[in-house]
Parts: C-alpha cells; structure tokens; sequence
C-alpha cells in the first residue's frame, strides 16, 4: 500500500497536524457526538492540565549530531515497533465513521502501528483483527459475569490477540458533564456489539441507607483480586491502564502485571487528577528502566511523543485523534494522521541530534538550571 | 419521600452540576438580585481566589481497591449526618422564589441534610423548623442590644435549634460594588422577619474628628467577651463562623467554642483575603485532629467536598447554589443539587479508592513531589 | 463643607469605586487625552505590574477586635494627617476641567488631603495654595537653569508650600506609545503656566558621534550634586520622588534627604521596572523604621493603601484617580473619590481587627506559610 | 544622508515602535506571506515564550547619574559598532518589498548598521555588498555539495564581507503548520538567486525501513566535522548560528570558532525550545567574559537590547521587523525601525543610570530578592 502518495493526493492542505483534525471534525459530526468525544470529565480541568503539562515541558537541543543512521523503531514487550506510536483502545467507532474500527485497522496497518482494540468496540473483534496486519492488542473491561469476561478473553485469544490491556479507572464513568448538556445518547445503530451475548444484570434494590454509587454502581469494579484471577486464566501478557500512584504502579510489577499505562484516561475519569506526564519520571523511577511503561493523555505533536519518552515512557498511545481523523478522511485520514505524528517524532528527534528512541534521556530535558 | 423518582423526571437534561444552576438562575430573576447573589467583595480578587485554590488541588488515585461496603456518613458534633454538606446560613430566600426558606427545608429533609438557618431568613425560624426533619441549626449576628440578641437565642432554642453559628467576619458588610453598581435594594415583601421586633438603634452624631467606621458602624460589632457572654446564656453549641486566622482558631477552642467555620464569607466580605482552603491545614494542625472545623466558599463540586476534607475539614457549607437552585426549581431544585453534590462527592470517593469518609486523608493529595 | 451629604446626593448611584471613575472618565474626556493618562510606559508592563503586585498580596484578618477608637489620623513629617492618602502631583489638570488644580485643591481641602501641587500645574501655584487649607506640598522637575529652577522653589516657599518634592525618575518622558498612538499633544489654552518665564533653551547642534539622548536630552537631568545644591538653597523639607533602587534610598538618606517615595512614575517612566510595592519592604528594613517613606502606583482601593503601608509605607500617593473624578464630576467628583479611598481605609482596618495606623504591620499580610 | 530629517517627515505618527510595524505589515503583503513571516513552529510555544521571557526580566534603575557623556558604541569581535543591533541574516526579502535587502543594505547604511546578508538573500549577495557602507557578513547554510558551499563562500570573501554566519539548527526546516495552513508557497520572481547554480541532488530512493527524515533529508545536515572544514578552507571569521545548549557552545569556543549566535531561530526552529535569553547567563558564565555571543528571538524593545545584554550578550539581531518595516516604508521604514531600537535602548541606558555598553551588567536586573 504506497500510502504517502495517496495521502498526499486526499487531504486538504491545510490539514497539516492533529489538532487541525479535531478543529474539522465538527463539520463531520454532530455537535453532541463532538462534546461526548472532546468533552473530559466536570469542569475540564484535568482535561487542560494534559496539555499544558506537555506545553510547559521545554526540550534543549544539541547541534551538529550525525543523523543519518536515526530510526524511530524499537523493541517493546517482546514486539517489534515500527515506532512507539501505538492506537489506544477507543470506543464505539462507527459514531463517526460507518467503518468505524476496520477503517481504524486498515490505517495502523499501512503505518506499521499497533493497535488496542477496545471490548467496546462496533464492530466484531475478530473482523477488526482480520483487519489489522501489525501489532493486535485487545482491551478489557471486567464484567459483572467472571464467565462472561472470560469469555471475552478467549475470543480475544482465539482472533491472535497478544496483550491484555485491562482498564481499571473508570469503574464509574466519572462526570461527563459536557456529553450530559449536550445531550448525547448512543445513536441506533452502534452498539458495544462485542457485549452482546452479556448476561443481564441481576436486578438490586437499595434500602434507604444504602448507596447507588458504593453499593450500586462499585459492585462491578475490579480489584487486585480480579487482576490475579485473570492473570492465571489467560495466557496472555497483561497490560493495567490508569495507574496513576506510584505504590500502584510498583504493585503490578511486584505481582508479575507485564506492563502499565500510566493514563487519566484523557481526562475523563475523576477531575482533578495530575497529568500522566507529571508522575511519570517518579513511577519510572521507582520501576526500574526495563519494566515497560506506556504513557497517554493529550498526545497530539511529534514533541509530545518525545516528552514522553525522555521521561520515562517506552511508548505513548493516541486516543481521540483516531476518531477526528476517522470522521473527517476513514482510513485515509488515519493514516495520515499517524503519518503526520511519526514524521513530527523524528523531525523532533533529528533536531535534538538523539537519533534513535534509545537517545531519547532525562537529559533531554531543560529544567532551567541553566541560568 | 422518593425525591430520586421525582427530581429525575422534572429537572432539564441539561442540568447537570451546580454551576448549571448559577448558569440557569439568571433568567429566573433579576439582574440585580443575580449580582447581589454572585458578588464578592470589591474587585471579586476573593472569590475568584476562592475558585482558583480549591481548582489548583491535585487528587492522586488509587486503583483495584474495594469499595463495595463505602459511604459517606459520618458523626459530627454528636449528631449523625449522612454526608458532610451542610446547607449554610443563606439570608432573604424569598428574593428568588416565593417559598424561600420553606422550601429550603423540605429539600434538606428530603435529602437528609442539616441546614443553618440565617436569622436574616424571610421566613419566621419558627416555621422554618416545623419544615425541617433533618439537622436544625441557627446562625446569629450580634445585634446592637444584648436583650434582642438574647430573645433571638432563646427562640431557637425553643424551636429544637442544636447548634448556635455565631458570624463574626461581617460586623461591616464589606465593599459590595456589584450590587451597588447593578442597583439592589431588598424589594418590597422580603425582609428580615425575625428581626421585626429588633429596638430601633440610638441615634447617634458623630464630631468632625470621628469616623463613620469605627464610632459609628462598628459600635454594635461583638467582640470576644460577647461570645464569652453567649456561652454563659445559652446551653446550645456555640460556632464561630468566619475564623481565617490560626490565632483566632485557637483562641476560639481554648475558650470552649465548640466549633468554628473557616470562611471568608464567600468572598464578600473583605476583598484580599486568601481562600479558606489555604488555611485549612495550618489551622487543623494547631487545633489537633478532633475540633470540629467547618468550611465553606466555592464548593460547588463532589472534588471540592472531597479536597476540603482531606486538607482538614470535617463538613463543608453550600451557600450561594441554594439560592440558584432555588430560583430555577425551588424546593426540587435544592434537593436535586444536593443529591448532585452527594453523588459526585461519593464517585470522588470510589474513584480515588477511599470508600469511607475517614479515608480521605491528606496523602490523598498531590503536591507534584512525585516528579 | 458639608461634603458627605452633597456627595451622596450629586454622584450617580453606579460610581461607587476608583475604577468606576476611570470607566466613566471615557465619556467625559477625548480618547487622546485618556490615553495620555491611562498610559504606561512602551508596552504596559510595568503598568500591568502595578496593579498585578498589590492584587497579588493577601490579608490575613483577625475577628472580633474591639475598633470602636479607631482611626485613619497619623502625623507625618512634622505634620498631622487625617489619614494617609496624599494627592500626587499631577500635572496639566485643565486637561480634563476647566477649574483643573483649583478644583481639586477644594476637594482636598475638603477632605484635610495632603495635596502635592505639580510644577506643571494648568493654574499659578500660588492660586492654587489659596485654594488649599489643607496640607500643601510642592513638586519640582529641575531646569536646565539653576536660576530659575531657584525662582519656582522661592515661589513655593512665599506660597506657603511646606515640603519640596522633587521627581528623578522621568528626565526622558520614557516612551509613551500610547499617547503617541493617540496623537495627544497638549491641546491650546492649557499649559505649564507657572514655567511661562523659563529662559530658552540653549541651541546645540550635536555631532554625527553624538547621541540626541546623552548629549541632547540628558544635560537638563539633574544629579546628586543637583540635589545637595537645593538641599543648601532651600529652607523647605525636600522629598525624592522616583526612588526604586534600595541603594539609592539609602544615599538619600544619608545626605539628609527628608523623605523618598519609592515609584516608578505610575509605570510611566521605564517599561520594564518592577511595582514600588515589591521593592517597599526591603527598603524600610534598609531606612529603619523612622525614615519617611511614600509609595504610589496603581493605588485604587482601600485594601491597597492597608497593604502599602503593611509593608513598610508611611503614607500612599494617588495620581490618575485625581483627573478621573476631575473629568467626571469637578471638585465633587474628588471629594467623593477621595472619601470613597478613605472610607474603604476604615472599612479595612475594622475588618482586619487593625483600628489604628500604627496597628498596620508586616504580620498583617499572609505569606501562604500557613499551609 | 540627513536620515532623521527624513524619516520623521515620513512615517505616519502612529508608527511609534517596532510591533506597530508589524501591525501595519498586515496591510502591505498577503496573509500567507504574513503568516510565513510571523509564525513559529507547531504550536508557537516558543515563539511565545520568546517574547514572555523578555517580559518577565524585570530592570532595577538608578537615579541620578550623570549620562552626558554616554554612547551606545562597542567594540566587538574587531570591529567598531555604532551600537549592538545587528540585522539578523532574512532570506527572501523581495516577498515584501521589490527592492528587498537592497533597501535593507540602504537603510543600514544610513544608521551605521552591521548586516548579516542571507545566503538565501532574493538579490545578488554582491549587489547587496555594494549597497552596504556598513558591517557585512555573511549567512551560509551548508549545502549537500561542499563543492557548492565553497564557491558560495569565496563569493563572500570576494564581495568584501568579513565574517561568515553558519546557521545549524534548520537542516529541517521545522514543523512550519502557520504558514502551511495559510498557503504560502515561494511567488514568481522571488528565488534563492546565489543559490542557482547549485548542482542537482542526487535521486534517491528509500527502502521502507528508512526514514524520509533520517535517511532522507538529514543527509545534507552539517556535523562537528563540516565545520572543521570550513575553517581549514576561509580565511573569514566563523560565527555558529542557532547554539543552545551551554555543551555546544563551549565545544565552539574550544575548536576555535569565533563567535556563536544563542538562537532558537525566532521560534521557527523545534517548537518546546526555551528562550535563547533563558540559556544565556549560563553560557555566558561558561564561556568566560571575553567570548564573543550574540542573541537573537523576540527583540522589539529598547528594554529587550537592554536586557540580553545586561544577562550575557555582546551584541543583538533583528529579524521579523526588518521585513515588516520594509513592506511598510522600504528603506525608510527600515532606517526608522533601526532608529527607534537604537534611540529605545539609549532612553533605557540613560533612564537605568547606565550610559555605556560597559555599565550594563547583571546587577541591573531584578531578581525579587530585594523582597
């Protein structure tokens, strides 16, 4: 697939970087599909924290480095990456695109990116991995039903899935007030399909003194318990996304979780969580450099990438991009988003004069002791 | 009384937090009464602070936990409360809906919520109390004759009041300009009911040399021996609101003041003064872990309860949103942002893994030492 | 004069704060001359400063002081003061009122303000010192002749002008884009009418090495032998106006200079020098706690004058406010202003627990050490 | 030529700074050449922080120095400067202008101005050398053949310019979105006319495991080793461009290079690169007192001049408003915009009580430790 020739052709011109996606895809979408993506959880703050995190990190560069032998490939958790880009599992995909995941699958595969198919997905696992020719991770929300989410395993193992990648901070969907005023509901025809064959749930009434958050809504929530169970039930390396407190992210290690994400997830859970970037050099510091760490939350510039890997992250993923590149091209506008972030990557990478991912230091880093 | 049933069918979609309500209120009255309502002090310099510093507190998460047996009841001053917010002492309701006070009430019983009623209400405390299942508490202004004062208390006390809310920040009212520029004056049929018998106030002549301010306005302001003189003629629980010096704090528990308020009176009374929030630790750390402190100013989200109660506090106060929700729905409107506020304060909870209110301490706050 | 009730029954119900005259000033005056007055230096940053610095300082009050001998009087100088607010010297105020400085000599008198009388003045000083009962102060800008520098100073003495305050920081008028931008210039029937005999200026013809800054404009700057030589000609109290740097504020001191004020011209000398507030508290420490000391920029509200005088201000000057009230409303317009600052004095020492000058300390202003 | 005389019977009065310029800029050439010109890379993070940078260093003055017999003049790297402004080397200057640098080298004559001509210069490096009376060096980007690079500067050496400026921090040209989304693309008749008879590059085809950036462009990027070469192989002085990093430039001054430009090239370059003034009290320190370093980013002001020099810097270059006040007035303009910074840092000296080059040291900055 000779993809830059075609994207190159397809897409306007002043499509020129991610940001440029979100700002056209309000023309492709409805306003209420809109806020439900962009929107992040109560008053945004954790939201605009995300980005002014990564706004106010500086880079200090160093000249005159041969360059010419640079890649932006490596080695992550067994896999081989074309570059530590990696599509986050992101939900519901035909709300803007009638393709929705296979159109998502088609682009990673063309940029060599591995992709989280999320179990919230529109459309069937197994079609979408049909679909996607690099790396095939599944995401996993526990279920009410053991049985059930074990089900959803070994579908997702039987489809040539290698990676778990549970998510565990949003158990409770948080305050999403920006969807609720602008009245977003799932439209008819796209629906977590994946879940279909879930058991009901059990009907619970609440005495007066009981709570529908702690004694409704937490009863579903996993805990380390789970994540144990889960570990000896599937042979699949396991990935925990939302991690946020460095005794958490030292417990996965501690008892065998192959890797976390250290997320808020975008700023959609609990408002008023820091930035990921923020207690990443801490968690990767109390972790030791190998054990694999991926980072997300507002990464929408090659520099942004290159933040996160100067400190402390192996890999970074990418969320909403997806969906706005997806809205305004499919798989054309994917791709070429994808093509756009790992071209910015090496361009930053290349101005820095650390030309492999291997490069990429602390040092890297300006913390303005240089005065 | 099935206030969930109710208030769910009847309050617009897109009324989903409380600033909603401020946001709402403005087309339910007047824009003088509005201005009245949402002003601070002088140039707003407070009450933006009061926004700000409780926005700037960081929450560090912990995942995996199990918060199936949480709740946010607690024991307060030998009363039992089903969750930490307090309805604060809020003057003249009748100024946006014809219930007012009455209809105040009916919400906080309905939501199981103590309530301070102002002796500024537009209802008589009497009535007011006959409305009122949950806790009944009564704040006072010193008035310029002890006698009055004391005829005050001793209705309260006959009326089932437990608790005396002394105000001690606003013997002057402070710089009100956004009122005074947008022209409020009490409108005709709203007035300080309780204070009908009140004796007319010397008529004073001040010489050249005095000072409107200090011999004249501030002659009828308490001062310490006044509360010492209270505590000797009331059997009730004396609190002392709008304490913002760890000086005062002190003083007040070392004369036997059985609890204080930390308020700037939502930042109307002296424009400058910091948040209550930044003296909160200082001040529960000179007052030891068991005296009762109260917050308020600003608290307008389930993370604002949360933050204020694991800096120190015990329960916080909602001032203005009563009035807002009062003005957009009346008594249903109060009792739908209460349950908002409880609800998103027990989502707090279960998301930072902290299921009971005595888990919500300071190391749940994130002071950026984890880089 | 019964001012207090003519006020209130002559100014319009919406100006009740310092700002509120700058607002409506707009409509009274052309948009040239505004920006002459509004104006900062170059880009406004120093101006912006002003204001920033004083927002920025935080009050911690205490409650229930007994305030009723309270006041705002000190003596300073060898003078007594009603209290601390000083009017700046300000020049050209036919600009804005036909009575100009006649006109706000009334509303001090009115007020027992401190008036310092401008060398620039639209009106003689001498009709200008009829006008004034009280205190009466008078400004110098050196000349390039030391002759009749010596005339306009024998002048003020025979006036009865007690103090002599000479400015230093504005030998170049800086860069006041603003006002170019406008295209202010000095319109007909106002001028410097007490400098009508200054003798002409010498003609130089600089060379193509020369610069028309040091070699041109700088010859008329006066210097520390200028100061020691007025020191020797005058019998009056001379005061330095324009002292930002705590060593020059010690060499003043040390010479025998009666009194600095620490100000950077109202951000209208160089764009770039930081608020006379920031610079106040180590200049005290320097001087000791006798040494005279006034401060200006920026002063609009009670709370400021409170947090100048906090910090180590004996007394505030204010400037723009003067042709504000001037253009809105006369001699009545300044005396309301002037009893607006006042009263909001009052009302922040009452509020702090502060009823005197002398009660204004250091310990007053909140550090954030109280987390 | 009689200049001054000129320039003010000339430039509308509302043009009274450099940033009015480029305000006005706006009227004279189209929206992509303007958005070419202004923009930074990305996100403008940098370009941003170039000019907050400068805001926030704060300058301490001292009164009452006697500046008759100040000058702007320096000595620097053996030649007599009539001041510290430099024109910073702008490619292409007919897109603003049909006379382009040749009315650049004009009015760079007249205000005895050293000009550092662009290699990438829209006229004939020796038509601009004919126009200039002033300081001529020469910018050179190193081209992929060092047959090429060579001509490029004996032409210099023949045309009389005594230095070569060696830009190294664009071999990429940097994530230009501004001007992509505007459009702009090179006009007709607007070329890199010394550049035309560069020899063709060489085809090349990547495999797909290389990287059109690393493999790709980064092949024609200068290393440590081609600037060795060039200094074997000019006789002329050699100036690095674009030096941030205190290792880099210590690493220039030991191999012998003249001088260096810290430079985050306006902004252009890597967007997340901190201020060029940020680095450099640093690199100052690091290089000793006597190593020649210029500064450039963001210098509009008088003050900014003022203030690179007082933290390290010899010598300042003008970039951006050369264009802007060439699509405004021509060589007027620029005449006039060089004569406002000149005339701006001399009213700065002389209002800091500093009236030569030599006075301006980091003692006049002002670190708030004056507190």
């Amino acid at each position: 697939m000779h993809y830059i020739a075609e994207t190159r052709s397809n897409i306007p011109h002043d499509l020129v970087s991610v940001s440029d996606y979100a700002e056209h895809a309000k023309q492709h979408i409805g306003h209420d599909i809109y806020e439900y993506i962009a929107g992040g959880g109560a008053d945004q703050l954790t939201l605009r924290r995300n980005r002014q995190a990564l706004d106010n990190i500086q880079l200090l560069p160093k000249m005159l480095k041969d360059c010419t032998q640079g890649s932006s490939a490596l080695h992550f958790m067994g896999e081989s990456l074309r570059h530590p880009i990696i599509l986050a599992p992101v939900a519901f995909q035909k709300l803007v695109h009638p393709q929705g995941e296979i159109a998502t699958a088609q682009a990673a595969s063309s940029l060599e990116t591995t992709m989280v198919v999320s179990n919230l997905a529109s459309h069937k696992l197994e079609d979408i991995a049909q679909n996607l020719d690099s790396g095939k991770w599944f995401q996993l929300y526990f279920q009410e039903s053991r049985e059930f989410t074990l089900s959803l395993v070994k579908r997702a193992e039987a489809a040539g899935y290698t990676k778990l990648m549970v998510t565990v901070d949003t158990s409770l969907h948080g305050i999403r007030n920006r969807a609720q005023r602008a009245g977003f509901v799932l439209p008819e025809g796209v629906e977590a399909i994946n879940l279909r064959d879930r058991p009901p749930l059990p009907r619970k009434t609440l005495s007066k003194q009981q709570s529908i958050v702690f004694q409704g809504m937490m009863t579903e929530a996993p805990t380390w318990e789970d994540i144990a169970w889960l570990q000896q039930n599937s042979s699949l390396d396991i990935i925990i996304k939302g991690i946020m407190h460095p005794a958490d992210a030292l417990k996965a290690k501690q008892i065998g979780v192959a890797g976390i994400v250290v997320s808020n997830h975008g700023g959609r859970a609990l408002d008023s969580i820091p930035s990921a970037i923020e207690l990443l050099p801490k968690i990767r510091k109390s972790l030791g450099p190998d054990y694999p760490i991926i980072v997300d939350g507002a990464i929408e510039r090659g520099t942004d990438i290159y933040k996160a890997i100067a400190l402390g992250a192996n890999t970074v993923m990418v969320g909403r991009p997806q969906l706005y590149a997806l809205a305004v091209a499919g798989a054309l506008g994917v791709a070429h988003m994808l093509r756009v972030l790992r071209e910015e990557l090496e361009v930053t990478m290349a101005m820095m004069g650390t030309p492999t991912i291997g490069d990429i230091t602390q040092d890297t880093i300006y913390r303005g002791e240089h005065r």
